[in-house]
């Protein structure tokens, strides 16, 4: 899959007493980054279901630290689907400042189709895999 | 109405660098101190929902700043219903820390019932009013 | 003073159950406008702070809503200095998404200087007045 | 180590419009369970920086979703330090709504020590490992 690349700006409100970015921030901009890679695909939330009748919850999350980032950087995150699983798959993360390394990461997601039963796990579809491809 | 209090303790993530609340995190606190409230009178949004079939969507919403509140400061928010009108209630908020006044503000709430046809401004129900009387 | 403009999209996190903007997050936004608009006239936080010895602590702050907004809409925020006053300014927001008005507010910010005493209201000087002008 | 536990009720704010927690929201919840750990063995971030003159800062962490939380939902998060290196340790966290395992987690942490050069990372003293016993 080719890399999907986005920006995010540390605001003040991000940031903690020490001056570093809060890390569950972090996690909002992996979030925000999946929701715009998936947009960028024609695939906001709404077309998603509309579509596939599906969601991708999230399963497993990870983030190493490599350096803090400050109020007034400006945060490249990029995203890339790393592995295609039968029901899941991974999207890998990495952001940087500038030339900086800041973290490196990953979610690990399913493909989940609604019924009127619930929400049960499903085999990713080739179409949705193509459309990401 | 009597008077509903609750409490917060300011977690390390809810400062920003100049070591104080970042100010968006109290109105988390005062939505948290409505669902409080609302849940204290048997009437979660679960509830409210099964019962009234409504929501109370805010109006208006407003917060003085007295004093900053830090890292390690427990928060006292007490809450009562200052005015009913017809489609409308507002609540009165007071945020202490010990002696201290953090600040003080408001919510406007409208009642608002749900129906296939969307959603719309109703009269507030006495029996809604009594319950929280 | 004239009219600064920024945006955001809203994500997916920033919203409810009930598919809306939670609304603390609105007072995010206003925040980052305000940070923002400083940026735009050379004036961060680090700037703000190296010039001026000061920050600029909220006194009180409101939203009146108007309509909601939801997922990924685009919010456009505007804000001018709507007035000076010795010691305190007062900023008008106002948010809209395309066509339709979703919010209208203010902060009132005081002028404070940071010194080894402490940090103390000041009057706002003529340059500050004249860089945000 | 012995058992930390601390409980968190999910409110509104913290669910997304699918009516669960939005996943950044869990990475606040243990951040704040790290920093009440601390404080429950009588060291918050004030004590921390006054006796140790050392931060804590974050290396590593995740977590494994095993079931999804809902508005209203009472989560137990229990956290013990499992693990011991020379300049770090391993909390490992596990969250629970009633018998419902909610997600297993960790976070991996560095001892490091503040001077006028800067922050650099050192041994873990023997008196904070044992102060955390």
């Amino acid at each position: 899959m080719s890399l999907f690349t986005t920006s995010y700006t540390v605001e003040w409100g991000d940031c903690d007493e020490a001056g570093i970015v809060f890390y569950p921030n972090y996690f909002y901009w992996l979030d925000c980054t999946f929701q715009r890679l998936l947009r960028g695909c024609g695939l906001g939330q709404r077309q998603l279901q509309a579509r596939f009748g599906a969601v991708t919850p999230l399963v497993d999350v990870g983030l190493k630290f490599r350096a803090p980032a400050r109020y007034d950087d400006v945060l490249s995150v990029s995203a890339t689907v790393s592995d295609w699983q039968e029901r899941r798959f991974r999207i890998a993360y990495r952001l940087t400042c500038g030339e900086t390394l800041i973290a490196e990461g990953h979610e690990l997601r399913a493909w989940a189709v609604l019924s009127d039963a619930g929400i049960r796990g499903a085999a990713v579809p080739d179409e949705f895999r193509s459309m990401l491809g």
